[in-house]
């Protein structure tokens, strides 16, 4: 209501294509009336110290004070001495868990139909320790770290989004037949969250077999919990089946209710400025963020005129083999509110 | 020739279905007077000392004589102390490449058409390493290894077999914007021998961005290597566009130019004893071993009776959609010679 006061949300327009998405991200939000007040924030040019990267302290602040906020594609710049733009972001942060719906676009056809899928990736830890050093010359080493206080963190938030979306079931990929430790640690949280949902159906799945099931019939899973690299992969490989990364949201909670949501496809510099990016990806990430913070009907309402912008194929960007700029695109989402 | 003696080759019907499915393997190959000489081996039912597995001494020395083998399904029997089946032959053997050609197979449809990938894995160490602990409690975690010798060996064996087999390129798959050390060891390695083979085109793909090009366009990719687990995964994804395992060979190489060939589905004990196992994969990996003794007529031979007699669909086993027992389904193959 008109009473209310907006709601602070970081923005992170990000690089390369990132400025025009989000421009488009802004336009169909004000026109649908959401009640969110953006707080801009550049990546930096040079190094802060107090961030020991080009992510400037004031940026980390404001989605700490706002504990929401929606970022674009981060190119890392090329160098030594510093950390990746997203891996920083997750640390500094604790952005613990990273979701990702992947569902089928309605009039966009693929070779799959009706995938509904939500992968919940631990996003701190596991094959991304950073932990790796070289033993003698020709033999090197990296460390996969499983922690319980991390994998408990990470199934409560998966049975937590199956209970809150009405979801059936909760797979769990492993690798644990090799990794008998670590995955193993990873599964025992699992197991001992599952029994906490006696509702929700709780699976394991190896990760290999998992893959081969997911491409022969995605309808087989529901939502997958997992640790980092898995996450990594076959929340790419779920992209995939509908499309690839212009068209999934991402959101990743954090620690004291914190949500990042963001476009985790690339900056392509090759079309930047040119009035030619699919903003689909960031947009669907807004509406995660804006379920995020309870505004389903701003959320439903924004949903739907994407995809049906997408489904009436009129106006559908380069990638998606049309010919409409990227302002084309946004306004007939604008049209359809 | 007539006069030539038979080579002798090891056969491990292995558990399950293996039995019934070797069977179709020797009625074929009897058929097609291919000049081997089968040497049976079973596994055992109790942990050899020599092997510290249920393998025993006589079936690990019976490869290493004949330097050609063929696998079926083995399941590790339960129970603590001692080593994977599998794990062990590929150890013991030091099976360092594990090669699974996957392509459509004709008249049997999938959502994928003329899907025609090799993926070699490197089979001995990386996330295999079985070096993990716990550092604290609540915290694991487990070693990768990755080392110049074994990285240059199967690299070397990918192009190789690229340029053996008249393909035209090999993408390197790999993590090396997370895992620097390994993966970059890996990727360091195959640069190296790709500079040695000029005429084969060379690439390298982060795994999450292949696996999603993967079900996207498997066209693009031609011959791929990698490190354990991606090629765990990776294989099984492959395995997956074209129907499942249940229809793809493989074929493990080791030290001293063995080659052990394997179906790597599993052993179906619910089916097993039933006439009505897929005996496709066996069959499959038994060309491979055929290719690898240089006997391309007789593999070419077999191979198309097999894909004729799939491609008409007549004799199918259950597992494609047919009715048709195992041995109903190896005379058909027979009467395709
Ligand atoms: C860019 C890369 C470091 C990152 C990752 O591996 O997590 C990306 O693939 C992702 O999924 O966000
Ligand atoms: C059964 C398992 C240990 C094995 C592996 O992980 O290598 C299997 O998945 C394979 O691909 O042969």
């Amino acid at each position: 209501s008109s009473s209310t006061s907006p709601i602070r949300a970081t923005l992170f327009p990000g690089d390369g294509i990132g400025p025009e998405i989000s421009e488009s991200v802004k336009e169909i939000f004000q026109a649908a009336q959401v009640p969110i007040e953006w707080e801009e924030h550049y990546v930096g040019t040079e190094i802060d110290p107090r961030t020991q990267s080009f992510l400037t302290w004031e940026s980390l602040e404001s989605v700490r004070r706002n504990r929401v906020g929606l970022k674009g594609p981060m190119a890392t710049p090329i160098g030594k001495g510093h950390r990746s733009l997203n891996l920083t972001l997750r640390k500094e942060l604790s952005l613990y868990a990273n979701v990702r719906p992947c569902y089928s676009l309605p009039g966009y056809k693929t070779r799959y139909d009706n995938v509904n899928l939500i992968t919940i990736r631990e996003n701190t830890e596991g094959e991304y320790s950073g932990l790796e050093h070289q033993v003698v010359r020709g033999v090197v080493e990296s460390l996969k770290i499983i922690t319980r206080q991390a994998s408990l963190r990470v199934a409560e938030y998966a049975f937590y989004y199956a209970k809150a979306h009405g979801r059936e079931r909760v797979s769990a990929i492993h690798k644990a037949n090799i990794m008998q430790k670590t995955d193993g640690l990873f599964l025992k949280c699992c197991r001992e969250v599952a029994e906490k949902y006696p509702e929700i159906k709780y699976e394991e799945v190896v990760i290999d077999n998992c893959c081969m099931m997911l491409v022969k019939n995605p309808a087989l899973f529901d939502v997958l919990v997992m640790p980092n690299l898995y996450g990594d992969i076959i929340s790419d490989l779920c992209a995939g089946l509908i499309g690839g990364l212009g068209l999934t949201p991402s959101c990743n909670i954090g620690e004291g209710g914190i949500a990042l949501a963001e476009a985790v496809h690339g900056s392509a510099p090759d079309i930047a400025g040119k009035n030619l990016a699919n903003p689909t990806a960031l947009l669907l990430s807004g509406v995660t963020m804006l379920r995020h913070l309870d505004l389903h009907d701003k959320a439903d309402w924004i949903q739907n005129a994407i995809l049906q912008t997408i489904a009436e194929g009129k106006y559908r960007t380069a990638d998606l083999g049309g010919s409409s700029k990227t302002t084309e695109f946004t306004a007939a989402i604008i049209d359809h509110l």
